[in-house]
């Protein structure tokens, strides 16, 4: 599994004639507007051939190919966001391309060099620099994504790929201002499973959900919030989850699911909990925890503040709970809550009003 | 989910302006060559378009759309078959596109009507007949899928889907005699759960197996043998599992996973119950059962055979066995076994030496 790797250096880059001027963000919908340009690189066998910039355009697919077939499908999804200096930032890209090569790994896909494919990244964003748009909260998102594109239908590894980025510039997920979300528990279907693909970004986790999120929204809710065995919380809609309770010995904790394998190793998680250790006032905790004890908990009024967490929304503060039939309020103290103070100290990194080293000027 | 259907009497052809020659099928890889015709409809919300027949080709699909990103992909597999008065046949055709219509439902795709999809499919093998192969263990493969090709990145039903059938000409699963498969049981990784995904063909129950399949590989075994929770036996490879033993009253009979939500319902699984059940010689028992019954039946040597079945090898005969490191031999009797049997029953139903309401001649 090492083959000819691709190198910045050698971008091809096949640029459009013309400027192309910004699209208005303003109310637009996510993923639903796309910058000029896409980097692409595809594999032969173990060997990467030549990386290009080109102009946005269609893929190309054999109907045959993995990726339309058998799931050989995942992705990452990142920002670039614009500093009141006018510069262009990254929030730990290199996070996101190890996750990559992780999950491209996981499908057996060529591997590639992560230093490499940051530069890669980086040389489209700086092509593309007057499409990440200058207003707090809003952001160009970035789309890294690898597929199957071999031409015969057999079910194995792809001896072709394709890796490529596309961006959207986007607006803000509070547009109007935090807006909590109410959960609908699921305790018959699963996004993931002990020994599944729930760890790696792969298309296969999301296609399942799409069906019982439609039903869920039916019901008036905005997210489900999924169970493992044994009813242990995973996470909500396609985020990490975490709630901020008061645990059996008294003490003031975050608790969240750990990285044992169902647990998406999120960006924004990993920062989260990275910053409460920091502070030092609100003790860490992953480990598994069951819906029973989260309901417990809100009944004797332990519970502080639940939250999604990830890279669209930073993270999305909870305010209610259905499980089996019952309504439950969870707290919400929005404006005073750790979720609100954690939203303003990532936003403040992402953006360059503090400074931090998860944040690269590129 | 009702608006525009489509209708085989719509369908327009824009077909090759020559005809092109078969290709030798012997020796081919499965899925490697293409019939140079297919068919494609396109959805945008619940309304079908037009229906067409057009020159095998590249799809043009936008990078973004959730058919490469979030799973949004599923597909069925059948097959035409030449016989000896060189009409074309088909094997219980309706069953893969009910299937085809649950797995699509799954995805939040539009419904289609059945009736009509099978004419459409019936006309696409009409038009390249020439390319359904003669002999025996010969065939045309035909691949309906459905993907989702809406334009954003949104994570939730696909507002565009192509609903499409591409054809391939296959040589036989045996070219050489039947040939008989090792299994290392897997006891740690999960091709299905409860909850999930597992009944439905979607591309999402193929990728998480394939990185397995490669260490299974590397271990000198052929396919892998899929638990559920509880040690119970699922799925063989991407077949279904069968043992024919002595049961524990005695009884000679066949088992296999009863369809609980993990295991695909299979075709050829639903044909050889059906027919097993027809001679009266065999019990057949669709019911949980676990590795370790099926060890320590072939300990007291009460297993008489075990064969994984499908579409594209009928019955795939098996004769050996790793679990937790110990390699057990699986009685194979081959030429005298009930699988041999079965293979021969259902290939002279698909191929039309014994007609059976199972196969229709187009």
């Amino acid at each position: 599994m090492s083959g000819k790797l691709f190198f910045a250096k050698d971008i091809v880059r096949k640029l459009s004639p013309v400027a192309v001027p910004p699209v208005c963000t303003k109310g637009l919908g996510f993923g639903e507007a796309f910058a000029p340009h896409m980097f692409e690189v595809d594999s032969i066998k173990e060997d990467w051939g030549t990386p290009q910039i080109n102009q946005f355009h269609n893929l190309s697919l054999p109907p045959q190919c993995s990726g339309l077939h058998y799931g050989l499908q995942c992705f990452e999804g990142l920002k670039a966001y614009r500093d009141k200096k006018n510069n262009i930032r990254l929030f730990r890209p290199e996070m996101n391309l190890r996750r990559l090569q992780n999950s491209m790994n996981r499908l057996v896909f060529p591997r590639f060099d992560e230093k490499e494919m940051l530069d890669c990244l980086k040389e489209l964003v700086r092509i593309d620099a007057d499409h990440v748009p200058a207003e707090r909260g809003y952001s160009l998102y970035l789309r890294p994504t690898a597929i199957g594109t071999n031409h015969n239908l057999r079910v194995g590894p792809a001896d072709r790929c394709k890796l490529f980025i596309i961006t959207s510039p986007v607006g803000p997920y509070y547009p109007t201002g935090f807006k909590p979300v109410s959960l609908m528990v699921d305790d018959e279907h699963r996004r993931a499973w002990p020994g599944g693909t729930g760890s790696s970004k792969i298309g296969a986790n999301y296609a399942g959900p799409i069906f019982h999120q439609v039903e869920c929204a039916k019901k008036g809710y905005s997210q489900i919030l999924w169970l493992g065995p044994g009813d242990v919380v995973d996470e909500v809609g396609a985020m990490n989850f975490m709630c901020i309770w008061k645990n059996k010995n008294g003490e003031r904790e975050l608790i969240t699911a750990p990285l044992d394998g169902t647990i998406l190793p999120g960006v924004t998680r990993d920062s989260i909990l990275s910053l409460v250790r920091s502070w030092g006032e609100i003790k860490v905790n992953e480990q598994r925890f069951t819906i029973h004890d989260l309901v417990d908990a809100l009944k004797r009024g332990d519970v502080e503040e639940m939250f999604g967490c990830g890279t669209a929304a930073i993270v999305s503060p909870v305010n209610g709970l259905n499980f089996k039939g019952t309504h439950y309020d969870v707290p919400c103290p929005l404006e005073t809550s750790v979720t609100m103070r954690l939203f303003n100290t990532i936003q403040d990194i992402q953006y360059g009003d503090v400074e931090h080293e998860w944040s690269t000027v590129i």
